[in-house]
């Protein structure tokens, strides 16, 4: 072996470098790690280099607003093939720095609200998508193959130091900042004020290179807050049916619940239906969740002992503050949320994910992916897969995988648990269109946007329960495609998908306890009504958090 | 809904009155967070209560090992009933603290040279265990289930304000210090020295409580050192198959080795077989992996682009410090591991894992286990089973998919990707025992053990490959239990399982090249000499290192 001549040190020089012509351009006005506002796109354009990996710090709640905007101001004729790796498109910027020909290339989790843009722009050519993943996935990338060069995040405050105080929206940011800072890369931390001492360190400031006073506070959505009063009574039944027909059923005790007004229901069915079934302290002890309001009554009723976070939701700070035992907080009272980590439990110390989707097909396969749209995955596929490394028991596993190995041989005789995966939909969604379809439109999307496999959100192989105001098919318990098919069909109501069904071959899954109807769970239709819910307006919850709850104006109806 | 008098912050009030009583108790020789270590018992007996969940970090390498005496030298009348959650099971004093009847609740990963004494204890009744995990699953039970009320921990360094530097072996740290912090938890750091800055802050100051200088620098074990004079021929052979047959035919970009001398082997490859097949910058670009010193040549080479690493490998500090652009390293220079984060990267950011294992059954499923001992799973699971939640595609990732799908209908008919999974053992291992049986002993230690399921390393289902050195065996390509079944037996040499086979079934396989041997691959059995190891002896190592690679003590026979 020749001794080698190679440099051994590239990303560390380069930053260096780039870190000094910060401090050249910026003269004076840079007093430490701290830089003006006024100056910042003069700090990006002296930090950053075409063609990097750049992760700008959008969470689904907190975003690097100043800095997104700031990277647009960016002149393209300097700066240009930038390759953003960032979990979520929440903002117009986000995709403004392709539009400018800033930015080229692409990898993201999720882009709700710019999902049609995006469509646009990869259509037209302007964005190249790497990949579409699960947060988790991405994260972790961060440390394989997309490293970021620069990062751009966002805090609440800082110190001189860099120290950086998140407040109850941590997020993203641990991971965003720790993949960088270890990899000769450049933080940038835009922060709503400098303060002498942060309330707590959420980030060293030794992982920090410059700090920003934005403008103005950084941009914090509320996407977790379901009024109660939207709650239908169709959603009531179903609640119902989840609650008596899986949660009990399984004894599920730690769990993910998704963000619709389904699950929203079922929270609020806790302290009221599920109590009167005497499934307190038996189901929902744990939870991986953001603080959702609709949590508050059973909460309060003690049915919960500890939620950790994604992130946080705007309203509820002071009442996770007044509740510790429940919520992970910090020295200064505020939640500390993370999102690696809550997408780590998530999957591997959760029994039970369920949520909803907007189509699913013949097979089981379920996905948000929609023509026209290019949305993403969000958490789901992370929570909504059987996590296959996990190796302790609980019952609520032990019965799942059981079920669904039952009188099977060779590779699936071995006895292994299995993950909860349920999908609670209604057969129909907004505007009539059926939730059951015989082809998901994600295969044409994979074709408009060349991916390489239809963007499926849920595979039906790991989905095990689908839950529709018909009643519940239990797919563990299928032993054929076939029987997989009719079950679905089952409960897919008037649906093409369910007036397609074989009818003899349904009852016969009715029998066997595969296909369970309300009746069948001796749920009397009648009682599904809107008073079993712990809360029915917005105001019920904020009296039910004795006044903590501090909804966000728009909620506000009173 | 009553307004609520629970009272919600038991655990904050807990701990604010624990860490009065050991202000108290250490009076004025207790400066800031400062402890000494004669008062380490009185420390722990202030602050920890009967019943507590108590995290000791045993990582697989660094040892919080001063606090491990510690707690062993506790009053069980007065502190009893501890419930551990570590993640590795290294020193005598893990278990003398169930021995002395000061703990009697275990929850762990891995718990290797522990492994019969821990089965005695069971079998005894000493040891009530909650269940074994494979890392990451644990760590994310500590947001769920089983939060550490005390966590002890090891650095290398602290200041007086509490903030951690870690050195290379940050390890498990990072997560196990969040959960305990941000839970109203106590903290306590055993570290070598007290500084007045430390090098770079891997903790901050304000998640930990209590200091202490131990008396002796933590224990730290060499564990992914592999002297290459130990490598046989026959590894040899087996990694050329492994390099022509798997990696080249997939084209895997980013992996994780096991620790075993036949993925040694394959490191020492690199440079030499594998670059003779063109394929450079075709494999084996990114890694989750320690820092192997077998990996040196290929490093050198030009091979590696990245490598992030669960801990550390002592004697590798001066190389990874001379090699930022390869390693994660902090800014003063040393690596920052990271075991969450680099498990979460094996998991999902890997598109193989190849290791060893001990016990092989005819469906495929491996086993550490064997009777007499509970040796746990470390990161294997994890590791070694298809990440269901990945979205991302590559070559590797969709071919594998596309091969354990082709010809399928029904669910099996969506197009989906696989992680590779690859088991790599000689036939017969140590003392003539075949690595091929017809029932693993993990079915009688879960007997033993009274476990609810035994306790499979890797499941069958999760296998892709198995290569011996006589042949590779492509599972995804098997379409009933019996191929399979002849697949497994075919490669399994001159085990009874192996003299079991089929002959005609096996030849058919090989024909469609579910089966391949040396001679399928074009790979000259003459050829596998240990002349093509990059390195054939530690001090080759080092000499490829430049020096730079310093072994312990015991690796040096120069």
């Amino acid at each position: 072996m020749p001794a080698s001549t190679k440099i051994w040190n590239t990303q560390a020089t380069s930053r260096a470098q780039r870190l000094q012509l910060a401090r050249q351009t910026l003269g004076p006005a840079l007093s430490g790690k701290v830089a003006q506002a006024s100056d910042a796109v003069r700090l990006l354009s002296a930090v950053i280099a075409s063609g990097d990996r750049v992760c700008l710090e959008g969470n689904n709640q907190k975003q690097a607003d100043f800095l997104a905007k700031t990277l647009t101001r960016l002149n393209p004729a300097q700066i240009h093939d930038l390759h953003m790796v960032q979990s979520v498109l929440a903002l117009p910027e986000h995709l403004d720095v392709f539009e400018l020909g800033i930015a080229s290339k692409l990898d993201f989790s999720f882009s709700g609200p710019q999902a049609g843009r995006l469509a646009k722009l990869v259509a037209a050519g302007q964005i190249q998508i790497g990949a579409i993943h699960t947060y988790l996935e991405l994260f972790s990338r961060y440390f394989v193959d997309l490293t970021p060069r620069i990062s751009l995040v966002a805090a609440h405050s800082a110190d001189a130091q860099g120290n950086l105080y998140t407040g109850p929206n941590t997020e993203d940011t641990p991971a965003i900042v720790e993949a960088t800072a270890f990899k000769s890369g450049i933080v940038i931390a835009q922060v709503n004020e400098l303060v002498d001492k942060v309330p707590r360190v959420d980030i060293p400031g030794d992982w920090v290179d410059f700090v920003i006073v934005a403008p103005t506070p950084n941009v914090i959505e509320p996407l977790f807050t379901r009024d109660p009063a939207q709650i239908s009574e169709i959603q009531v039944l179903m609640a119902m049916m989840a609650i008596k027909g899986i949660y009990s059923e399984y004894g599920v005790q730690r769990l993910n619940h998704g963000i619709g007004f389904d699950t929203a229901a079922i929270e609020l069915l806790l302290p009221t239906y599920a109590e009167s079934l005497g499934l307190k302290g038996k189901i929902c002890k744990h939870w991986a969740l953001n603080p959702h309001p609709a949590l508050i009554p059973a909460i309060e009723a003690g049915w919960v002992e500890s939620v950790h976070s994604f992130g946080s939701e705007l309203g509820m700070e002071n009442y996770v503050r007044a509740r510790p035992d429940v919520f992970f907080t910090g020295a200064d009272g505020a939640l500390r949320s993370n999102r690696a980590f809550s997408q780590a439990a998530g999957h591997y110390a959760c029994d039970m994910f369920i949520g909803s989707t907007l189509q699913i097909d013949l097979n089981g396969h379920s996905s948000t992916a929609t023509q026209g749209r290019i949305a993403g995955f969000g958490g789901a596929p992370n929570m909504g897969a059987d996590a296959r490394g996990r190796r302790h028991a609980t019952p609520a596993w032990l019965k799942a995988g059981a079920q669904a190995r039952a009188g099977r041989g060779g590779v699936a005789a071995m006895p292994r648990g299995q993950k909860l995966v349920v999908q609670i939909v209604e057969t129909f969604r907004e505007h009539m269109q059926p939730a059951f379809v015989d082809t998901l439109d994600a295969w044409k999307l994979a074709e408009q946007a060349k991916m390489e496999i239809p963007p499926v959100m849920i595979y039906g192989d790991d989905l095990t329960h689908i839950l529709t105001e018909e009643g519940i098919a239990n797919l563990l318990l299928c032993r054929s495609d076939e029987e997989r098919e009719q079950a679905i069909r089952g409960v897919a109501g008037y649906t093409p998908i369910g007036l397609g069904r074989d009818r003899r071959m349904v009852e016969n899954l009715r029998d066997r306890g595969i296909i369970q109807r309300a009746e069948d769970l001796q749920i009397d239709k009648r009682d599904a009504t809107r008073d079993l819910l712990a809360a029915r307006s917005m105001r019920d919850l904020v009296r039910a958090s004795g006044g903590l709850y501090d909804p966000p104006e728009r909620f506000r109806n009173w």
